[in-house]
């Protein structure tokens, strides 16, 4: 790069709620990458960001100077369009597993590249790896071959996509400056823009298990992704859908697991087929295959069929028996009433105390581990009647995690009028 | 420390706004000096205080928990008051050369731990190492002996005195941290505190060539800084004075030595000795010497003398020749006028640019290089008359010395009416 900039100059601009110039940013991100700028330097401006804000053109400049710092997957030579999803993550999300498969089945490609989870929210590799073989680092070769058949693949990206966001989120996380919407904006996309897809679906979750806590907000992250998206000529659009209470039945790897495979053959929580079903047209749409009749192919094993193959193609084997806790422990109702609340977040603390999610990077998940929810909110209960399993392998776990979820639901007396959750969809942007 | 707290929580509250309690404030300062809390954390922490401002109590206890990091002297055992000056830093600031054995030779002892100068303004240290021999690097028995007779010290400050400012001044220093009221405050308190004296009169500098460029800035930071000199037990009291344009008529280490000797014989420019006698009277009357004929003792030679036994006392020669720059170039005025202006940063940056200031810390100074000005505002020149003398070693800098120079005074037209400055003192604080 010709111009050089100094960091200090750089870092005063922002905190004096100035607008860097693209050239600035180039230079920033290129030289944190390369360890010219810091990390103390770039921890003070991240807060600088966070407090003080970017403007459009800056995210949009910041999102492509860290899609530079790496390479950028071409699909081009598979000769069928690619289409992703992203969800900004919330409790009991394990729509990509029916999703992609779904998706793949009508011939568009899904190159979901995913992470593993940190803090309440599971990750996606984290859940599939409770699949016995099935492994998460494919080689970019071996990818192109499974997109090419089965059509869809769900991995570990390479380390190679946009190192500088993986270095910028690392030092995020410990500066207190991961709440930023232009940083969590240009973090995800510049990770999805590097994949490469030519269409994008975002699942932006809101509520008090998600990342974004109110509609304004995840409105505002939403449109700013979108934005982002679009400029990069990915066809971008997003839903927004309510992480108020856990998606589905089931949080954990294994259990979530085993309730895709129930959405696969047909059945499922309506909550998670709905959502599926949303984000499955959306990505077809955004693909170009218009008015694709999805529900069909989750009732007719196309689905199905297509799932099994991407199990195979990565190793796994879709027929074995899923692992299970050593241990179990039923949470019942002390009294008859309704369901009235069921707090996302703290089912989703209750499952990460299990031994479902990691506290840190480098530790490692029980695949067996989570929460059956048996009831949702508008369910009458009598007394004794079972609301949650706790699965374990671990049980002197289990007093934190019902801590956890004692705090995170409430019954109304018996014959109380509490609506049920009509739909998980609250907005989209396209 | 019995508590541990969150270094991300206590950076979040910061950065939203919230008041951090005594015990975080404590555990951070601590933590960063040994440590455990991280160089990017505490660059997002100063930012997000930069941004977010503290509370007085904050304030308060940062510079309490800055002292506490490490030793703080003890005078008590020296069976006189003593008494000291800080400078916020200024173009052409010798005050402490005839400042400190003025007021010494009252009976009182002052203790002046120094720096070296970075940028654009001079460092004490760096002026008295012009003089043959004299070393700033004394033992904390040799300064009590010093401290005894003849009174007064000029010394660098031992790094065992509040090392986590020591720590947090360098980090603020590359992540653009540095200019904010209560970082500095606390920073230049904690060294002035920890120093043990019990008072202490505050110069704080207002003007182009200062940290702080307006007087409500500098308001702001001197009642800042008399508040925690207060609340510490140390009588503290704060002048506000000009630095729009250079103190007095030279700029450059043995330059100001050389001035600062004509102060001390009686004689030297006005605005210099006004500084002089204020200061000396300020920091007299905190030590509880009530009316003191401070003018008399610069007149009479009793100055000079403690001037001369201080100089001896750290090894310098006070009769030995003072260095001079092997090159020297003068400025004239290329028409008659009168000079309306002459800003202090351009020519702080001229005497830096000629070698009398460093860049980098490990840096070393050149003892001759400098400007010599000729002129006042509001004094009438004729063309060719001149204006500046240039020195230094590297005759190569003169170009871009005169450079800043050239930006940095006017010539209003000859007979036009340009006040001289009545007086450098703006505002006192006590």
């Amino acid at each position: 790069m010709a111009t050089t900039f100094d960091t200090v100059d750089i870092i005063r601009t922002k905190r004096d709620g100035g607008e860097l110039s693209g050239a600035e940013i180039d230079w920033v991100i290129d030289a944190y990458t390369n360890g010219g700028v810091g990390d103390e330097q770039m921890a003070a401006l991240a807060m600088a960001i966070f407090l003080n804000g970017m403007t459009t053109e800056e995210t949009s400049r910041w999102t492509r100077a860290m899609i530079s710092s790496g390479e950028r997957l071409d699909f081009s030579g598979l000769g069928k369009p690619t289409t992703d999803k992203h969800s900004t993550g919330g409790v009991g999300d394990k729509i990509t597993l029916p999703l992609a498969p779904l998706v793949a089945s009508f011939g568009v490609a899904v190159p979901q590249l995913s992470g593993r989870g940190l803090g309440h929210t599971g990750g996606t590799l984290d859940k599939l790896e409770a699949i016995p073989g099935w492994q998460a680092d494919i080689s970019t070769e071996r990818m192109m071959e499974i997109l090419r058949d089965p059509g869809c693949i769900v991995c570990a990206a390479g380390t190679g996509l946009a190192p500088a966001d993986r270095k910028l989120y690392a030092l995020r996380d410990i500066t207190g400056t991961v709440d930023s919407i232009p940083l969590i904006a240009s973090s995800i996309m510049s990770k999805k823009i590097a994949e490469g897809t030519s269409a994008l679906v975002l699942d932006v979750k809101v509520g008090d298990g998600a990342f974004m806590k109110d509609l304004d907000t995840a409105h505002e992250l939403a449109r700013t992704m979108v934005e982002l998206g679009r400029a990069a000529d990915v066809d971008t659009r997003a839903l927004l859908t309510d992480m108020s209470t856990p998606l589905g039945r089931t949080v954990g790897n294994a259990l979530e697991v085993r309730e895709s495979l129930e959405v696969l053959a047909g059945g499922g929580p309506a909550d998670v087929v709905e959502l599926t079903v949303e984000l499955a047209r959306e990505m077809l749409d955004a693909a170009g295959v218009r008015d694709a009749d999805v529900e069909a192919a989750l009732t007719d094993g196309r689905a199905m069929d297509t799932w099994r193959k991407m199990i195979r193609a990565q190793g796994g084997d879709p027929d074995a028996e899923l692992p299970t806790a050593a241990h179990t422990h039923v949470v019942t109702a002390d009294r008859d009433g309704v369901l009235e609340r069921l707090d996302a977040l703290p089912v989703g603390v209750a499952s990460w105390r299990l031994g479902a999610g990691r506290a840190r990077k480098e530790d490692s998940v029980q695949a067996g581990a989570g929460v059956e929810i048996h009831v949702a909110p508008g369910d009458a209960v009598t007394a004794g009647q079972k609301l949650f399993t706790l699965h374990t392998d671990t049980p002197e776990r289990f007093d934190r995690a019902i801590e956890s979820l004692n705090g995170g639901y409430s019954l109304a007396p018996a014959g109380s009028d509490v609506p049920a959750r009509d739909s998980a969809i609250l907005d989209r942007i396209n």
